[in-house]
């Protein structure tokens, strides 16, 4: 490996993903060995005070992702590959995967990326022990049948005796002269080997020795050890390699502030970001011309990434291009989106750069039914520590949203709208992560509405609808969901009886009306709610909103009732 | 296929399902056609007032799963084919795929688990016309490469001109000859066959012909139809087929009333309730050692069912266990769980009777660090409008849970502990789905503390230690996180000065507080929480709890603050 561990995110660096995540501390002690970790840290594995975690994470210079939830790091890999080759580097990309995690499917989704992208920058290594955790692998020690897979899904095969350390080192030279196509290296290994009473066992996963029998172990394997010097690190080449750099500030406003879908507006506003923003990339599952991803691809083809319906690896490359200093969009149906829970996850946890975009959120999709209509993507979302949620009503918010997407260094999640909306907001109107906007106030108002996107429009409608019976109400767009502006809510409950009521196209846990209450909720407000609370069906989209209880004429109907006492 | 309309859900009958839910349309046609739904009822297709949805729903006695999110459908067959297998049916289970969605993952874990359990009552048939919604499929027309995975995969393979009736009929008849292995077949299509200005072109996804383009477009089709008399449904034999039955009434109370871990209560549950209920059988992801399933696969090796590491396939077929009229009880780490989001929706707008359990939850689990803690899991299981959550505290709790879940008629998920923990309740101890218990009170409680699962058990020791400074709070053990007791909670606070503290081990977005807030919420009463705010890393568990303000110390000092006003 290249690797010049005073500039570790370089992309002319070499990368190593460990995906089998639980071996970290051979991760760890290799460092050492190295020299990148001082060897008496090594003790402090999985102590509080320490960075060697449990599982790799990327508080560890050398770790560019967390891994331990088994099958993400080849599409790591794959994304980490793609950005190397965008920037012009020849670094390459190693993962090493456990065999019991290649049943997991999103395995499979990321092969066969790396296959149709001609990744030959990227090296497998398949660790074929034959023992899961509770039990032998689905394939045991049938190396074939992961040649027969692998073959099939287009990659380079090689079965070697992963305890033979020419093997290993031959098959290594053998990936790299691959071109055209991605290499993997099948390793029979046996668990434990070398060690009495463990070799080829079951019931040692993830168990410490006893002292006891530790030192037999250590002096057992010492005697198969190859004591070689540890090799000095070799620094990258740098040569054409182009670290994608930052973009300028804020644009000035959009041009259409009229009627226009959010998701519409998004594809508008990416291809307006990478114009002034080289490091941005999007992706997008086979939805591009319904999220309005396709307009970026128009604009910037080398800049577009086409992933496919494999929701899962598309987030998985999103954090090895983010690794490589891309910032990457990565688009879908919301609710599809959701494929990719575990994987948002563990970007989250990664600390990764990638942003998410999801729109037909909710009922207001109308006759394609529920299986397409994102109702917990909120609850999904808000529930990652550092993740930006923003939920904007219409076109000059959308492009704001995208662009403070962009300039957040985390994760970002925009939850867009699928049917046409009015403009709302002037370009010129400022918006900020964490912020809000009242949009209707008088001095008699005597409850504050809180709403974002679809429900936005249908709050403004019964607002005019209240006022036209006498009840004036406050309207507040909450477009930042999280973190969400907990002053701005509290100073017009304040202003209006103590009491907000929130509208949302979501279900009813965990979402907008959830975000409000669990910011107020020891404050002494009334928080009342309308949301969705049962399956929805299908229908068109002004009949659901109604039905399930979110329209203008519900929200009319539960201020009288709130007023009402 | 062998079906009787009166009787759709007998294990006896052939099932049928269209992974590629987008085609609904043509799906309600073919059942007009044989008679089991009217055809002037085809023209309220979308409707609000209709079953016949955008896509298809078990609203539908011919429907048993919910399909429209790609690539679950075979996951769903391979537990549909299990299930009559398991009930000793000769019914076969045919699959329709389109070809864009084989690019998930889940298809392939489907695959790999067909194969492993010789699956030859299953049959695939991927729609191959190249495009998918947005452009072409990865593999276009290559039906040799969809030859080479499926092979790979272990499957029998035939590939067909999907427009020659002839050939179809044929390989349907092949595919019925596989003896130990599933069988796919591989249908070279074209879309829009037939019709001018349509046939091969994309553009089309969808979207719906202008009335003035549709009639030629009729005649065309017209004239290509192969106009045969429906056949008539053939009632299925029923044979040595058993249709599952249902079990008996709660168990009387379990011997193990002391300290032991809710996962490896949890397994116990499963053996005592395998006993009494002939309908349960048990899917692990290779943990089974982890959540103690091992203990039924122990007891009925017959009724568990090892899913390897592919979660999402692990709910899908449980989902078509279930729609063959088991109770499949499923488990994993519970965030490996949130691997299968996705699945979990489809399977709650199925009304699917699966249940989950999550293990691990929470920092409490230690050492092995963020990417194994579940702390998002009651935020996901939440925002599921009919999914009953229990989270219980001691072993006896748990066997009841176990129970609870087995009664419900619909998803229930069951979160489990890593560590031991104390028992709390005596054998005979009732438990209901809504229920809560208040373990500790007295007529000078200033405050209500509500915790569920481990929390209990720091919010008991933060009981004692603040009764011994002359401080009396209550306690609410909230083992029904949903639905859970609002009366319950509110009358505590009532008695209480109007002052709830939640405590949870789980991030603090939709977890345990904001469900006693969405609870509360309108109510007039002050909810203080206590939850996981920022993402943690490897630790001892007592080190976790305080650090991230979950544990006995942070209850004591937040109480103390929240009385000192």
């Amino acid at each position: 490996m290249r690797f010049d561990p005073d500039d570790p995110r370089s992309v002319a660096s070499d990368r190593f993903v460990l995906s089998k995540g639980h071996a970290a501390p051979v991760l760890y002690a290799a460092w050492a060995e190295v020299g990148v970790i001082k060897r008496e840290d090594l003790t402090s594995l999985r102590d509080i005070t320490s960075d060697l975690e449990g599982h790799p994470t990327p508080r560890l210079p050398f770790v560019d992702v967390a891994t331990g939830s088994l099958g993400q790091g080849l599409g790591v890999g794959v994304g980490l590959a793609l950005g190397a080759r965008l920037a012009g580097s020849d670094a390459r990309v190693y993962v090493l995967l456990g065999d019991g995690e290649t049943a997991e499917g999103s395995v499979w989704e990321a092969a066969q990326m790396a296959a149709h992208q001609r990744l030959d920058n990227l090296v497998a290594v398949i660790d074929v022990n034959s023992l899961g955790q509770s039990g032998p692998t689905m394939l045991g020690h049938d190396l074939r049948a992961y040649q027969r897979r692998f073959s099939a899904f287009g990659w380079r095969v090689k079965l070697i005796d992963g305890h033979d350390m020419r093997e290993v080192v031959t098959a290594l030279r053998w990936a790299r002269r691959g071109r055209g196509a991605p290499s993997v290296v099948v390793a029979r290994t046996v668990k434990g080997k070398g060690i009495e009473g463990m070799e080829g066992r079951e019931g040692w996963h993830g168990k410490p020795l006893t002292a006891d029998a530790a030192e037999p172990a250590i002096q057992a394997l010492e005697g198969r050890l190859h004591h070689v010097p540890a090799p000095p690190v070799q620094p990258p080449r740098r040569g054409r390699a182009r670290q994608p750099a930052a973009g300028g500030p804020r644009l000035p406003g959009p041009e259409i502030a009229g009627e226009i879908a959010t998701r519409e507006a998004y594809g508008n506003a990416l291809v307006r970001l990478g114009a002034s923003d080289p490091r941005v990339v999007v992706l997008d599952g086979d939805v591009k011309n319904s999220t309005h991803a396709e307009k970026f691809l128009a604009a910037y083809p080398d800049r577009y990434l086409e992933a496919f319906i494999a929701e899962q690896n598309m987030v998985s490359v999103a954090a090895g291009l983010a690794a490589q200093g891309w910032v990457p969009f990565a688009s879908s149906f919301a609710c599809f989106l959701e494929r990719a829970a575990d994987q948002i996850r563990m970007a989250g946890i990664s600390r990764s750069n990638v942003k998410l975009c999801g729109s037909h959120a909710g009922v207001s999709i109308g006759e394609d039914g529920p299986s397409q209509m994102a109702l917990e993507d909120l609850a999904l979302f808000r529930a990652l520590p550092e993740a930006v949620v923003l939920y904007p009503a219409d076109g000059v918010s959308t492009d704001a949203c995208v662009q403070l997407a962009a300039m957040h260094r985390g994760m970002a999640y925009i939850r867009a709208t699928r049917m046409k909306t009015p403009g709302l907001y002037s370009p010129e109107e400022p918006f900020a992560i964490g912020g809000l906007k009242v949009v209707r106030a008088s001095g008699a108002d005597r409850l504050t509405i809180v709403a974002a996107g679809i429900t936005l429009h249908e709050a403004l409608a019964a607002h005019d609808e209240l006022r036209q019976a006498g009840v004036t109400v406050r309207l507040i767009d909450l477009y930042s969901v999280k973190p969400l502006d907990t002053a701005g809510l509290l100073s017009a409950a304040r202003a209006t009886g103590n009491t907000l009521l929130t509208v949302e196209d979501h279900y009813a846990e965990g979402g907008l009306g959830a975000a409000v209450l669990e910011a107020v909720g020891d404050a002494g407000v009334a928080v009342h709610r309308l949301a969705v609370r049962e399956i929805p069906r299908s229908g068109a989209p002004r009949k659901l909103l109604e039905r399930y209880g979110i329209g203008r004429g519900a929200i009319v109907t539960k201020v009288h009732e709130i007023l009402a006492g």
